[in-house]
């Protein structure tokens, strides 16, 4: 079987953290296993070198930003090897442009191209364990790339495509994908099995196991992940396509806090003007997430949509730029908000599902603000204050905790 | 003018310096040079991951090592790469696999095979500061190589020789080669100019201003380089092929102390006896510096010779373990010995220079005791407690603080 295994930085940040992985990774490989591991780096590195680029040059070219981060990769494998070395396991570290890992050209947020399978297949064969830099690749100019958040979990799976593995085990220091967050709802369980699909809804919706481009490149690629903790040998959730059939109609509930609404009031109520409020904030790389459209005063209409907090700022500052060619009278916000969703593929032949969940928000008392659906997700966007408990209710009502 | 700059990892050290050096290249580049700059670590980063290693495993495989080690010159180049750009001048950073630095396998202590000037000259046309990473290589494998002591020195040569520059500056903390160490030396002299075949002799008799090998590469593919200080604006001293007549039969002195004798005593004397002792210690990677023979008693002979002081305990281990098959009766060795030497084109057309030297140090009460010449230097080994004196010596005596 060959396995690739991702570790993150807090699991290599010191010496008996990266003895403890390279003992989990051993396991594997004497069991006849071929290992690949991918890691991040080491603890806090990639904040220190920001921190340090920042006192040279606050403006620093993305180019040499990805030179200087991808240094901290490469100091984890070296240093992983050498681990296994001293267990007298053979071992050794490649960086991006030693397995070719190409992507396209865009410095600090780059996507795979091609993975190059060539020189990890030989040091298999040599029964190696392979250790993988994460997070980084080439581009057509030679230069180094980074790949952004989750960056390493998808330079894995990409990894697991290309060599075709048996499956992507991506470890965290939590022991799978759960119902609910828990640190909030007490009784959240375990999940044994999630799709693809659900896996990315939840992702998306503020669950922070998995970044959502490693899920959408596994379900691209079939590639099978499992989520399981660095820290002990619990079994995890394999994350693939169909799973088995469970009594549940819904897999879990996520929240995320780190979600701001904004209200654009007055616009003109003619063809085109929320493509060219939404175009005019595409344009400064501001995502936006739930929409809602309502009808205004006198031939006008009121727009609110959701923007992540982080992007809050720049895009109450594009619309004020933009006030009069948009012909909005009035911009309000509120970044006292949070999305609370849940999701299931169940719920696809199952209509009673919404009202459910907004019957839980009632009976605690919860008022919603904006209602978001796709085929197997529902997101209600309520005040920040009421996350905890809207998570308690929805999981309460579907009885997310029984087994 | 295209111009190859070397900074080592003290003058890079902190911010302070980094925009320092940084400022130093800009000045020749505002003037229209072409201006390629190679870098060490920054500071003591190489030893403090020398450190980490260790910790890890004291036993790592030089090729993870040199995986390790790398990441330290990415660092220094990526950050001046900013600090330029802070100034607003366009420069970009190149690892060795971005230049293509083919070297020997040899980790630890690679050579260079073939430098690609193609990348560094695209930059140059786009009227880019290049800046490169010293003491790295790849190798055939794809793997990252170090050099070895004086890399980046060598990297420094190497790409200038590539790149048919028209000087190669290596900056350090001295403002050029000098006749003697001016520590010792109040009035030694800064020479403007020395030959590569003075300036090997100087540096493989303990003057640390160039390593040999970088000078041997010099000479070989006739690269003119500049040593000069990177603390003022000092002209330096330049080392080529031929330098203008000056009356001096002798360039300057140099020391060592970090030497050691070892004799063998009662060697049977026969055929390929010493062959067989030197191969011996070749084999365990010891170096021989000079050699004296004599007759012992009653058909044997007594080998003495010199080593680093680093080789010492080795060397003896060596010697002590093959004493039967070498047929060696005695093992004597005294580590409070010091090389001192003196070098200088002109002795060839002059043979009392050798007898002068020797005046110098009869005057000063210091004996000698072994002596070793080539064409251009005279190397005396002497009590490691007269070296001083024996510089300070052999200095006046020839007078080689005056201009």
């Amino acid at each position: 079987m060959l396995i690739v295994k991702k570790f993150g930085g807090s699991s290599v940040a010191n010496k008996e953290r990266i003895f403890n992985v390279a003992r989990r990774c051993i396991e594997d490989y004497k069991k006849g296993h071929d290992v690949v591991v991918v890691l991040s780096a080491m603890g806090k590195t990639t904040d220190e070198l920001l921190a340090k680029a920042k006192e040279i040059n606050p403006n620093a070219s993305k180019r040499e930003m990805d030179m200087l981060l991808t240094t901290g990769e490469q100091v984890s494998v070296a240093m992983m090897a050498m681990a296994m070395q001293a267990m007298d396991v053979p071992a050794i570290s490649l960086n991006a442009f030693q397995v070719k890992m190409n992507s396209s050209s865009r410095h600090g947020n780059a996507r795979f191209k091609r993975i190059d399978s060539e020189r990890i297949t030989n040091e298999l064969e040599a029964r190696k364990i392979v250790i993988v830099t994460g997070f980084q690749g080439i581009n057509k100019h030679e230069d180094y790339t980074t790949l952004g958040r989750g960056g390493s979990d998808t330079t894995a799976v990409a990894l697991a495509a290309a060599l075709h593995a048996d499956k992507c085990e991506i470890y965290t220091d939590v022991d799978g994908v759960f119902t609910a967050d828990p640190r909030i709802v007490p009784n959240a369980r375990k999940l044994d099995e999630i799709t693809y699909d659900e896996m990315l809804e939840l992702a998306t919706s503020g669950a922070k196991v998995l970044h959502n481009r490693s899920v959408e490149m596994a379900k691209k690629y079939g590639v099978q992940m499992v989520v399981r903790s660095s820290l002990n040998e619990t079994e995890g959730t394999v994350v693939k396509e169909v799973v088995k059939m469970e009594k549940m109609l819904i897999t879990g509930v996520a929240s995320d806090k780190n979600t701001a609404r904004i209200s654009v009031i007055g616009v003109k109520d003619k063809p085109g003007t929320a493509f060219k409020i939404f175009h005019r904030l595409a344009k400064n790389n501001i995502n936006i997430d739930i929409i809602l459209q309502s009808v205004g005063r006198e031939g006008t209409k009121d727009i609110s949509f959701t923007v992540s907090q982080d992007d809050l700022q720049d895009a109450l500052r594009v619309l004020e730029e933009n006030k009069e060619s948009l012909t909005i009278q009035e911009i309000k916000h509120n970044a006292k908000v949070a999305k609370v969703a849940i999701v299931g593929a169940g719920m696809m032949s199952n209509p009673g599902v919404a009202s459910q969940m907004f019957e839980a928000l009632y009976n605690y008392g919860i008022n919603i603000n904006m209602i978001s659906t796709s085929e197997i997700r529902i997101t209600v966007l309520i005040d920040e204050k009421d996350v905890d408990r809207a998570t308690l209710a929805i999981h309460e009502k579907f009885a997310l905790g029984d087994v």
